[in-house]
């Protein structure tokens, strides 16, 4: 008899693979599916870019905190914006998925509904995966992209006099979760959703590659850590303008949570992470695509790889490394 | 000052990624390695295969078993293996790895050299990663492949009349995986180095499908059950020949180990999983290419979608599943 609310170990492989399948986009450029032993993709450009990101249970979301929906949405987005981050336009993601036994099904159908639910309005498939039991979530994800005859953005490119821009959230992801920790969630709900799920701006991606971006990259660890690794990739210094400035719309949203927690704005918007906006350069004379704002300028190398309203930067950590506690 | 022989968390992110980026292949047809937001690899035939496999400390491996080398070389191994059963040449491959902070950095690096060196000689590279910290070591592997103009070598493929054929080992990782549960690995240490690190026969996909095989896939799970999964998808039965004289170099090696366990020889061949072999099937007039022994023969689909030496099955188990006991 089937059990009314069953977890991971009531089903065998086969029956929770055919759960799963159903709720997963296939995308038009796929030419054959899962259910064999690989897929096959079109790749009409004659190259397809690759980029993986793996999620872990406790590492970077609660299940207290975060629904499967949100974990699927969240690595798929944080996957696609890497892809958009180059100029491309995503393709196909494989996932494998780790999960306990006693991990409910319906868990698992949720986060097969948010991959299926980030990827299907992009055409993008979900052309394969792995599953395996183990003593926590994880959840890997590979994603591809077509770079549609383009040259990939590279975080290389960047010039002196080149403008520098964002486009997305800055500091969102990081005031959830600092909200979340201090059980303080309805402060702002807005924020707290965006740290469950990123809203990369992945359309903005190929419209800077098209425009002529010199250089971009996915802002996953916060503004002045992927701004430094641009700086050092290209060999210049990033000049950001004032972020309270430049940034208002993100600082006024930002402001009440701030206020709550004692914390500061300006911290948010150079060092939150997860946010996953697209930082990039421009010919000064480039009109910015949709989605973009200057937030400064690109100078020849100077002593500091990021300066902030002309000085070094102030804050007291520059972003997130995944082995050293946060100071 | 450096510590001697440090852990994970001995080091930044950045540091650990500096040890392990020397240690991989970038691979020929890589356009752009890894250290941006994605790599870009070409794809001249204008399609990808592309497959994953995850492998899970203490479900799939056990690290007082096998070494990171071990655990590298056979994570390469049976996503390769993947990428070879649909015919293709295995191209580039994106690893996601969770460790625990306290794991050597040795243990790390040896993985890092296992997965060259088991994609070195075909010229594959590791085009992409991810890292991060979790409470067990997951080794999450996607590999593409290029099918070099033809046709994928699908599982659906098979007709009545087919010859069906089998390369590589059979049962010797099962056997292995028994002598080291049963404390006796002296008994035969090829069997359990065929169990730490699989042999794939990587070289007789492409073959295969050079030769026109019209069906093939990765024997992951145990022959049984893999060939099951070809007759299911074929819609034919599979007529397996008696394995101790088709398999009987495999036979003669296993004898052994069966007899110091009080094992069956016949259930290692039929059902002992993760060997990695190649199971295809050839139209009968094809000469079999280098590598691949004759096992039996597709039929029109009967009661049994496999039976053996006429019969069918007599086993306690068809093969391996991840979420239910061994019975």
């Amino acid at each position: 008899m089937p059990v009314a609310n069953p977890v991971v170990t009531d089903l065998s492989e086969q029956e929770l693979l055919a759960r799963i399948f159903p709720l997963l986009p296939v995308g038009s450029r796929t030419l054959l599916p899962p259910g064999d032993d690989a897929a096959v993709v079109t790749a009409a450009d004659g190259r397809y870019v690759v980029t993986c990101d793996v999620l872990v249970e406790d590492v970077h979301f609660r299940t207290s905190w975060s629904t499967g929906h949100d974990v699927g949405r969240r690595a798929a987005a944080q996957n696609l914006a890497d892809v958009a981050a180059m100029g491309a336009r995503p393709v196909a993601l494989v996932v494998a998925l780790v999960v306990p036994g006693a991990t409910p099904v319906a868990w698992v159908e949720g986060l097969a509904r948010g991959l299926g639910d980030a990827c299907r309005p992009l055409d993008a498939g979900v052309v394969g995966g792995d599953l395996s039991s183990g003593p926590v979530l994880v959840v890997s994800v590979t994603a591809h992209g077509d770079l549609e005859g383009r040259p990939p953005v590279r975080r290389d490119g960047a010039r002196a006099g080149d403008v520098v821009a964002h486009a997305g959230r800055r500091g969102w992801s990081a005031a959830g979760l600092e909200l979340l920790l201090a059980g303080a969630p309805d402060v702002d709900p807005g924020l707290v959703a965006a740290h469950r799920v990123p809203d990369p701006p992945l359309e903005a991606g190929p419209a800077a590659a098209r425009a002529g971006a010199t250089s971009m990259l996915d802002v996953s660890d916060g503004l002045l850590r992927d701004a430094t690794r641009l700086a050092h990739a290209s060999g210049v210094t990033i000049d950001l303008d004032e972020p309270l400035d430049v940034l208002a719309d993100d600082a006024a949203r930002l402001a009440a949570a701030a206020d709550v927690l004692g914390a500061d704005v300006t911290t948010w918007l150079l060092t939150g992470g997860e946010d996953h906006g697209l930082l990039a350069t421009f010919p000064p004379d480039v009109p910015l695509p949709d989605l973009f704002r200057r937030v400064g300028t690109v100078t020849q190398a100077s002593s500091e790889p990021v300066r902030v309203a002309g000085g070094p930067p102030c804050v007291a950590s520059t972003g997130w490394d995944h082995f050293r506690p946060r100071g």
